[in-house]
């Protein structure tokens, strides 16, 4: 999977481009909003359009085991189920089974783990993985690895290292040898790891990208490391991934976060937390976090913020959705959320038109100087 | 308040008509979906314009204790504050000070009670209730009344109902002698008590009928009595109210009441019933309600109803609101309520088309047909 358009900002390694998949072009750098067990929560695929979300994560292991992938086959994938037609990406399964689970059993091909719902065991295992994604149909798969724990010993990374080695290798076999089920092609990633030990991160960017994958993920990272270790991890992985390939941060981040791993090189994000930080009542601006539950919101008939397109700062106020948080009315949720996925789509599209510019570095001085000028920014989830 | 081009049915009771307002037309009989707290839980304004919906209520009880009625003043009225542009109504309040207060006193000329949030004290009488609903602004205004419980002997509801006409006739003079607080007109509607003895119900029709409302109310019916004594209470009075003004059954109901109440002379409903059933995966159809949840729809990819053109039945199919349902994703609680209050609406229109074709009679006898054969027809809450 070629990253066509390639634009590389002169005075930093940010990067725009183009990503051609069957279900649409997605525009980079990109933030996909995460939808866990088939729906970015709280929000439809018209709510995600008029966003102008272009691509969508699914969960492989909340998808497995609810409602199953003999169920999302039938119903012709996973696009077809939950009536998205732009592009998907599904993870491997291997994150959850890892974290959501104290009773697994690693062994040397296969994970043994019980439902974090009802305690039934189950396999999840390279090849099972591949099969489940191709079930799934996502445009983009991920390759099954060990997310390794942090903090992790030196030893333990490397033991970490071998065994996520093997099974990516494993997983892209599989991968090639199974056709596309649906009527579109499915590409698979590879994930770089090698927690916070940078020359096992060399070794495994450059173990990685020895092998015929689509494109390339940086994985086990912001997942407790001190945010200095993770830029320094993620630059020195996206000076060795090829220019050519996408490339992917998993689980990152806050909006400051995107900003710097873009200038980094990095084209591809997904995280939780704008619709998690909306639920609670947290609403991305250029000013920084607002908390509009605040009691200092009651009588403020302004909206979140008075230059954005979204449907919320359109129609409502800072005061009404303080209210609706205030008596638990559900449609607060929703806007919440289309605003905070609003904000993180006008974010990626700001950075895009300033790396295109040349302009990425003043763009981030200038950004990162408003932002955090914010009187909430202290309280910030 | 007139109620226009009216049209009754030949062979039953049953009207068509038209009511304007300063916030649009309504055509009747019509149905408003209720926003208790300044929303219709889960919907927001774009979503009930989908649903056609012409007209919703708010509670005066809950919009006073939050976010109180200074705040929605101050915001230009409850339609601003919420970003509604059509036609609202409010009640009282008197139904939630009787029904959620155990504590409240009950004085000649007014009531205390104590809010059900924090159990602070406060007061409401036909004059204050008044006030807030000026505050408010909602397009159509109800009498201070008292709801009388059902059971209640005959002597009760006689101590009742006198209190009742003196409250009203107060709600009245109150209302006449203050001046619409905003650009649009408001309008008050009176209501007829007198529990399910028709004597009683005779009486407090003509006594409420002899002042001068907009439009008359039929309350305290489907709190708890037989749906046989709701219809012989409902035709009583509809048989007494003048035909040029609008009639409004209150708190009622499922379709099939809808269907009967209308064929009985009545203009406007209100229920939690469509909204409510949803969210908990009761969807209404012409063949009765359909349980969503059931495992029997786990691999049903066919929309809730084939020939509906709700942005739900248009996109998503049975299995995959069963899913949403069983893992608990809130998007499917906006699905199900955008579903039943379209349902609802399309009732209300198919029902005036019948009545403007003076086929009301063979109509309501279809419909009753079909929506009785349905295999959920015993479940339904």
């Amino acid at each position: 999977m070629e990253i066509n358009e390639l634009h590389t900002d002169p005075d930093t390694k940010a990067r725009a481009g183009l990503l051609q998949t069957d279900h649409g072009d997605i525009l980079t750098p990109v933030f996909m909003p995460v939808g866990t067990a088939g729906a970015v929560k709280s929000l439809s695929p018209e709510d995600l359009k008029s966003s102008r979300a272009q691509i969508i994560l699914g969960n492989t292991y909340h998808l497995y085991l609810r409602p199953g992938t003999e169920i999302i086959h039938q119903a012709g994938g996973l696009h077809k189920f939950i009536g998205w037609d732009r592009a998907m990406l599904t993870d491997s399964g291997g994150y959850q089974v890892f974290s959501l689970n104290d009773l697994n059993k690693i062994e040397d091909d296969r994970v043994i783990f019980r439902s974090h719902l009802d305690g039934s065991q189950h396999i999840l295992s390279p090849q099972i993985s591949m099969e489940i994604q191709r079930d799934l149909g996502a445009d983009i798969c991920m390759a099954f690895d060990e997310c390794t724990p942090f903090p992790a010993t030196e030893n333990e990374v490397i033991i970490s290292l071998e065994r996520t080695h093997r099974w990516e290798a494993a997983s892209l076999n599989a991968f090639r040898a199974s056709a596309d089920p649906y009527s579109h092609k499915q590409h698979l990633f590879g994930i770089v790891q090698g927690g916070i030990y940078p020359e096992l991160r060399r070794q495994s960017a450059e173990a990685i990208t020895a092998l015929d994958f689509d494109g390339f993920a940086i994985g086990g990272l912001s997942v407790g490391e001190p945010k200095s270790a993770m830029f320094e991890m993620t630059e020195l992985v996206t000076d060795i991934l090829p220019a050519q390939q996408p490339r992917y941060l998993m689980g990152v981040g806050k909006p400051e976060d995107l900003v710097e791993a873009v200038s980094l090189g990095v084209d591809m994000f997904d995280c939780v937390l704008p619709t998690r930080n909306a639920r609670h009542g947290i609403l991305f601006t250029w000013d920084g976090p607002l908390h509009v539950k605040a009691g200092r919101f009651k009588a403020d008939f302004t909206p979140v913020t008075e230059s954005c397109t979204c449907y919320t700062c359109r129609n409502f106020s800072r005061a009404y959705l303080r209210h609706l948080f205030n008596v638990n009315e559900i449609l607060v949720l929703r806007l919440a959320s289309l605003h905070n996925i609003h904000f993180y789509q006008e974010l990626m599209s700001a950075m895009r038109q300033a790396i295109l510019n040349n302009q990425f570095a003043s763009w981030k001085h200038d950004f990162m100087l408003r932002y955090h000028q914010s009187k909430d920014q202290s309280e910030v989830a």
